[in-house]
């Protein structure tokens, strides 16, 4: 450190340490541009030249989210490779339900002091999931900000910028009755519920970080941390026209979600026994004597993402992408009927 | 609260109070969209529209950035009504110096629990400056993390999209040794060094948020929670080419951020007393026994964007923005030198 940074680092902000650890992460960064990303990493703002080429009318799609306190469990075990990997894909499948592919990617990683192998341990899982999905990350703030956060602890928020060409933008206009919701498997909680999980699990029923459940692969721990899945290129892979309407299946579950594509004269019943539930959700909904119905609006409960196709496409679609015909489309006011 | 969700709220996570919150910032957000703003709120992605007419080659420009902890500032006054438009205006200042004007704007709030009455002002925050900008907020995220947070606090993400066609990109590359640099005055110490200044401030001098200093208008608290300039509609208004470099003067000073805009075959020498200092400064400086070449690398010292142009333009633009000159280009590699 050199001389002159005395006064802020006795405050708790390492200027030098932030701009090391900063230099040390532009391999991993610019191992996710393609020829559309311009400039260099370090500017004031990251310059990306969207190619439209083919597209009538392109619409930016944009949304900004956090992991949640799935970050408790990343903070407890030490592994701060994957909670990146949910950030990104989380970002990706929101804009994936209208139809979007994604572009760039900035991240903002706040916390009290920056730990460098934590750091780059978090980038390693933003760049593994952009590069994955074509997904350019041309920016992101690092933030030390003491008396924030608790020691090392730190926030993760990310937005993604994505495209669709407007012709092909999924409303859920062309719903009707009749039609049949598809699901598509989820990878564990994905990065809902955290906090309940985390209460029932961990302090009403006493487990620690290694115990095994009946059911559960692995650890609690691998069980809790297994990564939010990036349904964006299945989905991408349907013939177009087919899909009539995609949720996204995060806080508020298949309940609260599914609505938001549904015509306001349709109705989505929602068979719970048509998949299996994974067991994880059994042992908290047990442990912590949840509600059924709110263990379906906490939870993904085992479905991720539902796409809402036309009765004589369901076939097909599941083929495609391994989904589960969970219910149907009838008559109603734009709300999902669960029969338990 | 309905009986169903019990469970979630036992465990800190209020998700009806989180929706009728949202709810009621629809309108504030509404306010500012433009023609380009597709769909509703709610939806999963934002939907920007962009209207690239008259632009040969549109380049998208990001950057997503916090406040630091001025958030500290606003806890302790319970003033939650600037530091949204403090994130906006920092976030277009960073993408206005490579010639970016601002499209939309997605925010982030995580808080252990959400109090309506801050939230709101939060947004409106957001809105104003949204609004005077004319950038649209088309996302965002408020994420309930009991545990993340220390009661009662927050913290803020932005992320803004911006554009700027690629022959009016302003990078430095044409700076020469001869060249002007002029810079155009903060409003107080914008969003940087508040780790150091609260430090120096509250607890090495013991001061107030109340309290009266020489030269300071307002109160102590005022004073610090003075909104970050919004450069951009001024940088917009200069003549097409006159502009040949720009740099937001934010965390690191003139020290590390104009040497970004450097040619590496150019210095620029700052003569620190082409200006006057704000007395918040001389405060902090004095107060904390902060060496002088410290303070310029912490703060902006009263200077929050610098322009470089050719000489000959230089009186122009002064006239233009208000802006003095602080100092020159010469031959070098790339560097700031200050002459305290």
């Amino acid at each position: 450190m050199s001389k002159s940074k005395k006064a802020y680092a006795a405050a708790g902000v390492d200027v030098d340490l932030g701009n090391r650890v900063k230099r040390g992460i532009q391999a991993l960064v610019k191992g996710t541009h393609g020829p559309e990303v311009l400039g260099r990493i370090g500017g004031f703002g990251g310059l990306f030249r969207p190619n439209f080429r083919g597209m009538k009318d392109p619409v930016l799609v944009s949304s900004a989210d956090g992991v949640g306190t799935k970050l408790k469990v990343a903070f407890a075990t030490g592994r701060h490779d994957t909670v990146g990997q949910d950030l990104v894909n989380h970002c990706i499948d929101d804009i994936a339900v209208i139809g979007a592919r994604p572009l760039f990617f900035l991240d903002y990683i706040g916390a009290e002091k920056l730990e460098p192998h934590v750091f780059t341990q978090l980038l390693k899982g933003f760049a593994k999931a952009c590069k994955a999905a074509k997904c350019a990350i041309v920016g992101g703030e690092t933030a030390q900000m003491p008396g924030m956060y608790h020691p090392g602890e730190y926030d993760l928020v990310g937005t993604i910028v994505g495209v669709v060409d407007r012709p092909k933008l999924i409303d859920g206009s062309k719903i009707r009755a009749g039609d049949v919701v598809i699901g598509l498997a989820s990878n564990g909680l994905h990065t809902n519920g955290y906090t309940l999980a985390r209460k029932v699990l961990f302090e009403q029923m006493g487990l620690g970080l290694d115990a095994k459940l009946p059911g559960v692969k692995g650890t609690l721990a691998d069980e809790l941390l297994r990564v939010h899945r990036n349904y964006q290129p299945l989905l991408a892979s349907l013939p177009a026209g087919v899909v009539k309407g995609l949720a996204h299946i995060t806080g508020g579950g298949l309940v609260d979600n599914l609505p938001r594509v549904l015509p306001k004269s349709c109705d989505a019943v929602i068979d719970c026994s048509s998949w299996k539930v994974p067991a994880i959700f059994d042992h908290i909904g047990r442990g912590g004597k949840v509600d059924r119905a709110e263990m379906y609006q906490v939870f993904n409960m085992g479905i991720g993402m539902t796409i809402v196709v036309a009765a004589k496409d369901a076939a097909a679609v599941q083929r495609k992408t391994k989904g589960v015909v969970i219910g149907g489309i009838v008559k109603g006011s734009g709300s999902v009927r669960l029969v338990l």
